[in-house]
């Protein structure tokens, strides 16, 4: 389906795991939290005649926003006692949401907030943010957290690094035009979703004002170190070239500048539909992992919580670039000798090591 | 969670086998369609004005509601035309969700409505008909076939048979209180989602004026089989008394009274939420493998297609039955040769086999 056109091939963790071993995108959930509770005192008395609706965009597993989803339903609560309250959990066709389900409604590791509060609706779509989720009018706060980073499609390879972050010259350009149309395509099918005086609360991987982003705040840069190990994997022939740049991680990390841009510019679509910028920050959240390193100093331990988080993200896409014409069982090993590699190196030298998380906080708002 | 009290251990079959196996549920759908599209014509114009919801409750993976998706769109269309659509998928927390989301964004084996429709918006829902799926008067045609027969609880078990068709004394009276009581509280909680002046269009097993009923219409009496063959697993000691009668299908059959009472009956909540009845017939669709069987009259081939019809319904049951002191393996050994004795029997005197879908079919309005 054109419409969901997220890059096939792309699927976080299933059964549950993605949010297990993503406990530093919870904390992200956790910081973001308040700006939700305060878009919903934002919103006009009127638009909650019916009924309060959130969407929670690129949810993965949901598992993440569980907390936040109740302090929501609380806030909206606040505002008018007992309001009905519909929450849209949607991520792209492929995601797992036999597990998704299975966390909002109990039956997961979570306490979810079915069991505190009545008149809760939890719905689940499958369509990709780079579509219409829900009806026009119908959504009060957008909402999502460490997703919007996946490009609609990969542009093109990149030839002597895994992610944007280290491509040069006309690929370069080339994702960040991507980027730049994905964008204003997911804020322009947002601004027909919200009902006017509606918010968008998105958190979203940036590259900030001092140039760090995940993984890269200062120790050792975790995407280059994902690259060397799969040049070293070229070297030793474990993997062609043209795998390896098959591998090519169909992401993009915005600059403030470019995340602001089409909420500033009068001219542009996005701007006319009726959004505008009510507050962009930078933050960086600590990896859980090395923090916890820190204190208990053992690096094996170390390693073994860290790959996992690594794995729920990027080892679908490292996967999915390696050649169709080796045996199954001869792909899985090459991923997990790569893991494998990565491990050891964490914990032959885990200093510098970790996956900090480097978001732009912003809330953006639909004229009412 | 108790609010999605369906009883644990059931699930229909899961990866899309479940609409593929189901021939005979398509086209009782099919057959349903017009009732749906008239009653899409029905609706007060003035619920049109900001778009039209389906719900589609206990759809499992909603393969077979396909085509009737696709005409109720084109029902609402041509009462408003572009009128945006939500079309609202519900299951049992425990449901396939991921084959459903498949289907339903064409990733499946059917071809989907949405490459036709723009401003379509499926959304999925993991709660039960025993709750309320969506929030108050947000519905305008509330649809669910072949799926209110099972209880929301097996009240209790049947001595001496596996479904209560062949129950008696008391624990005809409790299953039929059961099915009274959970008839009910469906009715209640769709009063509520319906908009004033909606409708529900329901078609769900049934035992017709004649004392007829699913895979019992003349024939071989097909739930009497099941039980016999069960029971012959008892006197050889495959599986225990116990076991047996844990396997108790939480399943009624009303009778076209039942069904209408509480749509009748002014003192009963159900009228007094505003539910009236506008229409009940019952129907049979031929069981769509007997009627091959009776052209090709290739018994095998008979056999082999209509004991995965039956599987997909009432295997979780049997084996959740089986007791869990036993090692997998053999409780999944004990299941294969019950559907092999099913299939050999069928195999050597086909005549009479077969499950011929008997229904009510139901419109039911809700006062404007």
């Amino acid at each position: 389906m054109s419409e969901s056109s997220h890059s096939e091939g792309i699927t976080m963790s299933g059964g549950g795991v993605y949010s297990l071993a993503t406990l530093g995108a919870r904390h992200v959930i956790d910081a973001a939290t308040p700006l939700v509770t305060d878009a919903i005192h934002s919103l006009p008395e009127a638009s909650l005649a019916a009924g309060f609706t959130l969407s929670d965009m690129g949810t993965a597993d949901a598992g993440t926003s569980l907390t936040m989803v109740a302090q929501a339903i609380e806030a909206a609560r606040t505002r008018r006692p007992g309001i009905p309250v519909t929450i849209v959990y949607s991520d792209q066709p492929r995601n797992d949401f036999n597990a998704l389900v299975a966390n909002v409604h109990g039956l997961g590791p979570f306490e979810t907030y079915l069991d505190r509060f009545d008149d809760v609706f939890p719905l689940v779509s499958g369509t990709s943010f780079y579509a219409r989720i829900m009806p026009p009018e119908s959504v009060h706060i957008g909402f999502s957290a460490t997703a919007m980073h996946w490009l609609s499609a990969k542009i093109c390879n990149i030839s002597n690094h895994v992610q944007a972050v280290g491509a040069e010259g006309e690929e370069l350009a080339a994702f960040r035009a991507q980027a730049h149309a994905d964008w204003r395509r997911i804020l322009h099918h947002r601004a027909a979703e919200l009902k006017p005086g509606g918010k968008l609360v998105l958190i979203n991987f940036a590259r900030d004002e001092q140039g760090r982003y995940l993984g890269n705040t200062g120790g050792v840069n975790m995407f280059d170190t994902f690259n060397r190990i799969w040049l070293d994997f070229v070297a030793q022939n474990r993997i062609t070239r043209e795998e390896y740049q098959n591998m090519t991680l169909p992401q993009y990390y915005n600059t403030v500048e470019e995340f602001c841009a089409p909420l500033q510019d009068p001219d542009d679509p996005v701007y006319q539909a009726g959004l505008r910028l009510e507050h962009i920050d930078t933050r960086i959240v600590k990896c859980p992992f090395a923090e916890s390193f820190a204190e208990h100093g053992d690096a094996a331990r170390f390693a073994d919580e860290y790959i996992p988080t690594i794995r729920t993200w990027n080892e679908s896409i490292y996967y999915s670039g390696l050649s169709s014409a080796r045996p199954e069982a001869e792909r899985r090993q090459i991923i997990e000798d790569y893991y494998a590699t990565y491990r050891d190196l964490v914990r032959t030298a885990p200093a510098g090591h970790g996956m900090d998380y480097v978001h732009a906080y912003m809330v953006i708002s639909k004229q009412a």
